[in-house]
Order: structure tokens, then C-alpha cells, then sequence
């Protein structure tokens, strides 16, 4: 029968690659439809630089793309507000810890909103040092920890006998510690929970006198505080796999006396510029607002995506250029693809080149769902919507299919939905046009009163808005909206 | 232990209310992710009214329900561009049939526009009279329908042993037809999938000779055409199920060989006017687009999904301005707890009244889930959130709990999510800002030149937009939004 429909298949299911392990494993959330998603966030002592904007942009997508797939995703990245790196900077530039603070956590917070990165709590540890203090207790308690003449206390890591298994590491060799402390330490690998105050330091009472928290605690507090007790996804850079997370494995699992503590745990891979480290001492560290004043978040965006989460990205200018052309390739054919959706109309017959770009779109569209439920490999899913980019130029627009546009349209938005590259439309809605008009309006009447100079202010600031205007004979004035970038 | 945390469940399953049957079944979709959903939509013969609006605002919660639980939803509803209404129509004005459907399409493609409804293919019955044909002639070559003298086609019932099933219908005289074809029917129950030309009406040639298609052929052909020949979702007026989905049904099934043809039937209640049907003869009929503009679109929505859609739902003034006071605080309560979000941070301890409101918050979440988790029960669902407002005016807002806002933030994004009725805030976003300050830059340049009437004109037309300017002593001029409706 010459009758065609359109084959839908089934959505592929999501497996992710497990640190702990190193297997690749089905993904099921310890809760039906939720998932509990912990990052490690920043230490505020520096400028944010384009490695930490690739950890958060790698989970934000992964975020996006579990919310795609139906999963409430809640999602707690913390502050580190206080740890030796504050403490040395505000040392060196004669300034209160505090203002370190404020001033790097603005940069932070600056860089998410300029990436459309959300989170949903944004715990600070210093906000948090009771709930820690009464962590730490627990852990003396159950004789997971003691306390040291100096008042410091530390994690006793024989007591616990999964110690090593998530980084890998079983040669003692390995496991570097801080020199400074180990003469009271019982056993070379123990880690500080609670650091006994030095002069010249910030510090909080306790039961074992006044300190700070060491730097491993607080995610064990915070992640459980706001996720539960066990939850789903931890996150981070792969250079927080040893000591840190191995550590908030052994205080989690030792004080709640639950196993696994994560069921996940996901890891950024390293960031190179033209081949080489990114440090202070080649002097090659590109800070993340500067890249996204330069390229703009959304080309920023797509580049740091266009590798998967877990290899190594290499930054160059060549790179970021080609992000910015394949960016533009999707925008257009995404956008054509619209137009045609909202002038053609549904076509008679699917047959010839309009089924075979059919197909090819459908193919297409689980491509790029296959690829991001196999350990969210937006590399691979970019491919699939390159693909369809090529298909929808070369055939569903020329054939004008309606069809082909529909199911592109479709993989389109649910490539942005997890990307989050492409130009808002909601620029061209409600009041903005109205303001438009306005202005238009207020400069007709300034050039028919003769104040040119103020006409073409308005002009020239339009213009610099990406709003041209057009002067037409007999005073029509026509404006567009000119190509972003 | 002293410890809090929170204690996140999972979400409940999808149970449907199947016509088929009038039984409650767990939703499992033909293929896991997708659901193919086709919604009948409208002949357009004349305005549409709000009871079209109710049909297909709440298919649009459904899909958004599912979508929000992760099925990618490929949605079909389909334009009737050729019927014995329209014919008349046309005759009655003098004009050409296909300058009614023109007009009335644009009626309700404005409809769906404003209310925020997408659809991912339109087809229209013109556009399908080739596939039309093949469909027909399958039937005839299976069995299940034979040509008449006149050139008309006719799909024997009593070929398909399941006719009556979904309307329940077990007595012949409950099954009306057109009197003015039984003679050549042979069954009274047969109906027409072919319709013989008759002078003054619009025909295309077919192996029949020249005529045109029956109502109920075309989605079969349609639905199936763009979603398979199995799908998941047929939705549409309750008016609809007999004779209209009951015929489709038998052809479907019939034509393909297989069962079921739709997984789950889903039809919406009746709308009443202050207790009557609405109709012609008694002049209540409320066209949908000037309920639009008397009450605006987020308005009519919220009221149109206060109802359980499978209910009967009453418009009164009333209700209508009860659903914009309930939006009202709705808003009111979804900005404050944003603006606590922004400038509070995480408390360190989650004890008494922030415990207690934490709680209420999480359970507020999951009875939201469960409504529309039970058939889609928008009712109960907006219930849970005006109870998730309660709790964030008396206890989130006034102990400034992040975590409470967090989670009530997440409540209202997946409320607004399936609801899309809070207000846009892509508004305060991008140029929108700048062009704001560019008009209060040129207003305050106007007034240092005397030319108060222009500079006072600016601030008036801004004051429409709902923008308020306020002068400070000094030249400062702020900005602000005045409240929205």
C-alpha cells in the first residue's frame, strides 16, 4: 500500500559513566522522576577562569538534559567562603577575608547568569558552621574521629574501609597530605575536619576550641543538609576526585552509616589552552567573563559543549571561531525552519525526496538522544543536529516539507532546551517592539523640530542595540532588527 | 541526631481516565519517551468560542504535563477546511467556500496564539484528499466499505465487530444519521466515507467519480498519517465521541489490522454559560478572542484549567474574576520568593517554623504532582499551589527561609511549566532595559530644553506600557514596572 506514516521509535535509556568504578551504568535515581544533584562550587579567591565555567556548563547541560527527559532535578552547588586561599590573599592584599569574599563571589555569580546557569541553593559554608560542628560530633561519637592536642580534629581513615576506592589510589605514596599537620595525625592519610585556630586567622567557637572547618567537611554537610541523606549525582572537576571527594565519602558514609552515599559520581575533564596547563606561572589563565564579553555566552557555550564532559578541551581562538560559525549554521536553519512551519502548509504526499528527508530527520533526532543518554555526549549530539542542519538545507527546505520542518523544529528546540544556545525570540515580543515604536516616534518629531543632534543620538544608540533605522522619502522611518554577534 | 535534611520522594505515576471503557489505566505510552497525541480541531465555519478554547488549552496542560514528565509529545490537530457547514456558510454570504475557511482560520490561529498553544503540524483535509482516496480505497479493497449508485462510498459496520465500544452505545436508536442517504445505505449505522458531488458544492475527481470526503475519513488518515499506525492520545470534545471517534475507530482499526488504534481516549466536558448550554438560538455564545481581550489570555487559561477537564465548567463573571485575583497572588507570591532567592542566602539551621514551612512546601509539590499525576487534575493541582501560597506568605516570606523559597520556586517554574499563566519575565531581560534608558535619557535631555509637551509624552505612553518614571529632586530620573492586568 502506498499509504506512508511516520515511524516513531522509543527514547533510548540514559547510562552514565561512574567515576567509582569507572563503568558505565544504567541511570535509575534513588526516587522515581527526582533527581539530587551536588556540584562542587568555587573557592572565592580568584577570578572565575573558562575551566570553571566548563564544569558548571557541563552539569548545567546534564541538568537539562535529565529535565528534558522528565526528571525534577534539584541541583545545590556550594560556596567555599573560607579556606587557606582567601585567607593567603587577603593576607597579601591588607584586606578583610571578607571583602575577598564578596568581591570574588560577584564575579561568580555574574559568570552563571551570563551562561543561563541556574541552581536551586547556593549553600556558603560559613552559613553552615554549626550544622558542621554538629557533623563532627557525630563522626567523634562513632569513632570515626579525634580530636588532637592542638584542638585540631581529623578524620581517622582506618576506621573506614572503602578509603581509595573512588579515586583509584592504593599506594600511600600517593595520598599527599599538608606536611604542617601530620606530626599530629595518627595516621598519615587522616584528614583535618576542624582546624584549631592560628593568630591572625578568622575563626568560630567549638567544642574543641575556636577553629574553622577544614575543607572537606562542608560538602558532606551541605550536599546531605538540602539532598537527603543519599542522593543521585556529585560533581566536580577531575582534580576534586582525590583527596576531596574521596574524603567526603569516607565522613558521609562513616556518619550516616549508609551505602552508597552517591550513587554517581560524574567528572569534568581537564581544560588546556593551545596544548598547554592553564596556571598562573605561564600566564596563559583566561578568566571566564572576559572569553564571554569576548564570544559571547552562547558561542561560549557551544564551544565548552562541544566536547564531551569527560575528555580534555583544548582552547584556541580557531576553536572558539569555528563555535561561532556552527552556532550561526543552527540559528539559520533553525530559524528557516520556523518560517517555513508558520507559512506552508502540511503536505499531501510524503514521497521521493519528502520521505527520504523524513527519515533522515527522525534519524537525526535519536541521534542526538542516543548520544546524550551515553554519558551526555554533547560531541556526538551536536553532530546529529550538524546532520540535521545539512538535511533541512539541502532538502526540507528546498522541498518545502512540512513535515520535515515539524520534526526538525522539534529536534531544534530540544537540542537548545539542553544547550541553551540559541537567541531568545522573546526579544522580539510584548513591550520591546512597543519601545521601539516609540523611540521612532520621539526622533520623527525631534528631525521635524530640527533637533538633529538628539534624532541621531537615538539613532546611533539603536543602532549599537542591534535596531536599524530607515528613513524613507515622505518621513516613514522603518526599523529591523539586525544580525546578532 | 539534630541533623536536618530534606526528605525528597518520588513522583507519582501517570494514571488516565480512558473513555474506552471509563476505566483509570496507568499511562504507558506505545514507545517509552514518546507520546503521539492528535486532538480534533475545528471546522472553520465561523468564530471559535470559548468552549474550543477549553478543548485545546487543556490538551496543551496535558502535553505540557508530559512533557514536563519527559515524554517528547509530537502533537496533531487538524483543520476541517471542507464540510457541509462550511458549504453553507458560503452560500448563505454569496462568497467562495474557500474565503470562509480563510477568514475562520485566522480566528483560530489567533486564538491559539494568544493562549500560548502550539501545535507541531496543522494538516487540513484539502491538503489530503490523494491520501483520502487511497485510504478509501483500501477499505473497499478489504471489505469494510462498498461503492453506491450515486458515486458515494459507505463503511459497513458490519464488518467491524467493535463498532459501539467506545461511545457505549448499544441501541440502534441512539445512532442518528443523515436521513437524506439512508436509502442507499445498506445498514442504517453505515456511514458516508465519500461524499457524491451534488450541484453548487466544491468537488475533487475521484475513481468514485467527482465528489468529496466524508467528516470522519480524514483523522484517520491524518492522525495516522503524521503519528503511526498505533498512537497514544485522541483527544477532543465529549460531542465528539459519538458519532465522530466511533467512526474514525472502525476505520482505522478496519484499514491497518491492528489494536488498539489509540491507546487512550481522552475527551473534555461541556462548557456552561451562568448554567446553560451555550448556543445560537439563545445568543450566549462567548467568541473566544474577545473573552481574550476582555480578560486576557493568562486570565481565561488559569480559568479554563480551575476544572478538571473531563467536568462540566460554568463561565460566570464571577469565576473569571476569582481566576484573576487567584493569578494575582499567584504572582505576587512567585516574585517574592524570588526576590528572597536573590538576596537571602541558605540559613544554617532548618529547625522550628523553617522546618515545619519546608515540609508543608515538599508536600504542596507532591500533591501537585499527584493531581496531575490523576488524570491530569488540574483542579486539585492549582489547589496544592494556592496552598504552597499560603505557606510562603505565612511562613517563607516572614522567617526568610531560602530552602522553603527554593523549593516553592521549583513548584511554581513546574505549576507555570504545565499552566503557562505567570507573567513573562523575559521582560526585564536583554534590550528591553536599554531601550527603556535610552527614553529616560532623551525625556531628561527634553526637559532640560523646555519641550515639556514632548518629554511629558514619553512618560505618558511609558506609563501605558506600565512603565512608571519617577523624578527625583536633582534631574534623577528611576524607573520602574507598575504592577501588570
Amino acid at each position: 500500500m502506498g499509504f506512508t506514516v511516520i515511524e516513531w521509535r522509543g527514547l533510548p535509556k540514559i547510562r552514565v559513566r561512574n567515576t567509582l568504578g569507572n563503568r558505565v551504568e544504567e541511570f535509575h535515581p534513588l526516587e522515581p522522576g527526582i533527581v539530587r544533584m551536588y556540584v562542587c562550587g568555587p573557592t572565592v579567591y580568584d577570578h572565575m577562569h573558562i575551566g570553571h565555567a566548563r564544569t558548571y556548563v557541563a552539569f548545567d547541560a546534564i541538568k537539562r538534559y535529565l529535565q528534558l527527559r522528565g526528571y525534577s532535578v534539584f541541583h545545590v552547588q556550594n560556596i567555599t567562603d573560607i579556606d587557606d586561599k582567601i585567607i593567603r590573599k587577603a593576607n597579601e592584599e591588607g584586606r578583610d577575608w571578607r571583602e575577598i569574599v564578596d568581591r570574588y563571589s560577584k564575579d561568580y555569580f555574574e559568570m552563571l547568569r551570563s551562561l543561563g546557569i541556574t541552581v536551586d541553593i547556593h549553600p556558603r559554608v560559613t552559613d553552615h558552621i554549626s550544622e558542621i560542628i554538629e557533623f563532627i560530633e557525630g563522626l567523634i561519637e562513632k569513632g570515626h574521629a579525634y580530636v588532637a592536642p592542638s584542638g585540631s580534629v581529623y578524620f581517622d581513615v582506618t576506621t573506614y574501609p572503602h578509603y581509595g576506592e573512588l579515586s583509584g589510589r592504593v599506594h600511600p605514596e600517593q595520598w599527599r597530605q599538608e606536611e604542617d599537620v601530620l606530626r599530629e595525625k595518627r595516621h598519615p592519610f587522616d584528614f583535618a575536619l576542624w582546624k584549631a585556630w592560628k593568630p591572625g586567622e578568622p575563626y568560630w567557637e567549638s567544642p574543641w576550641g575556636r577553629g574553622r572547618p577544614g575543607w572537606h567537611i562542608e560538602c558532606s554537610v551541605m550536599s546531605s543538609r538540602y539532598l537527603g541523606e543519599q542522593f543521585d549525582i556529585h560533581g566536580g572537576g577531575q582534580d576534586l576526585v582525590f583527596p576531596h571527594h574521596e574524603n567526603e565519602r569516607a565522613q558521609s558514609e562513616s556518619y550516616f552509616g549508609k551505602r552508597p552515599w552517591v550513587r554517581y559520581w560524574l567528572h569534568t575533564g581537564y581544560l588546556t589552552i593551545s596544548g598547554e596547563k592553564m596556571s598562573k606561572s605561564l600566564g596563559n589563565i583566561i578568566p571566564a567573563n572576559e572569553a564571554i564579553r569576548k564570544w559571547g555566552p552562547r558561542v561560549l557555550r557551544l564551544w565548552l559543549l562541544s566536547a564531551h564532559y569527560r575528555t580534555q578541551l583544548d582552547f584556541s581562538e580557531e576553536a572558539l571561531e569555528q563555535a561561532r560559525s556552527t552556532l550561526a549554521r543552527i540559528e539559520a536553519a533553525a530559524e528557516a525552519v520556523e518560517r517555513l512551519l508558520a507559512e506552508a502548509e502540511p503536505e499531501a504526499s510524503l514521497r521521493g525526496e519528502r520521505l527520504e528527508q523524513t527519515r533522515s530527520l527522525l534519524d537525526a533526532y535519536y541521534a542526538f538522544h542516543e548520544a546524550m543518554s551515553s554519558d551526555f555526549n554533547t560531541a556526538r549530539a551536536l553532530a546529529a543536529v550538524m546532520e540535521a542542519v545539512r538535511v533541512v538545507n539541502r532538502q526540507t527546505l528546498p522541498s518545502e516539507s512540512y513535515t520535515g520542518a515539524a520534526i526538525a523544529a522539534r529536534l531544534f528546540a530540544e537540542f537548545n532546551h539542553v544547550f541553551n544556545v540559541l537567541g531568545k525570540r522573546a526579544a522580539t515580543e510584548g513591550p520591546f517592539e512597543q519601545l521601539v515604536e516609540l523611540l521612532v516616534k520621539v526622533r520623527s518629531e525631534l528631525r521635524r523640530r530640527k533637533m538633529f543632534d538628539l534624532a541621531d543620538e537615538i539613532r546611533s544608540e539603536l543602532g549599537q542595540l542591534g535596531i536599524q533605522l530607515m528613513d524613507y522619502p515622505g518621513g516613514k522611518t522603518v526599523w529591523r532588527l539586525t544580525k546578532k554577534d
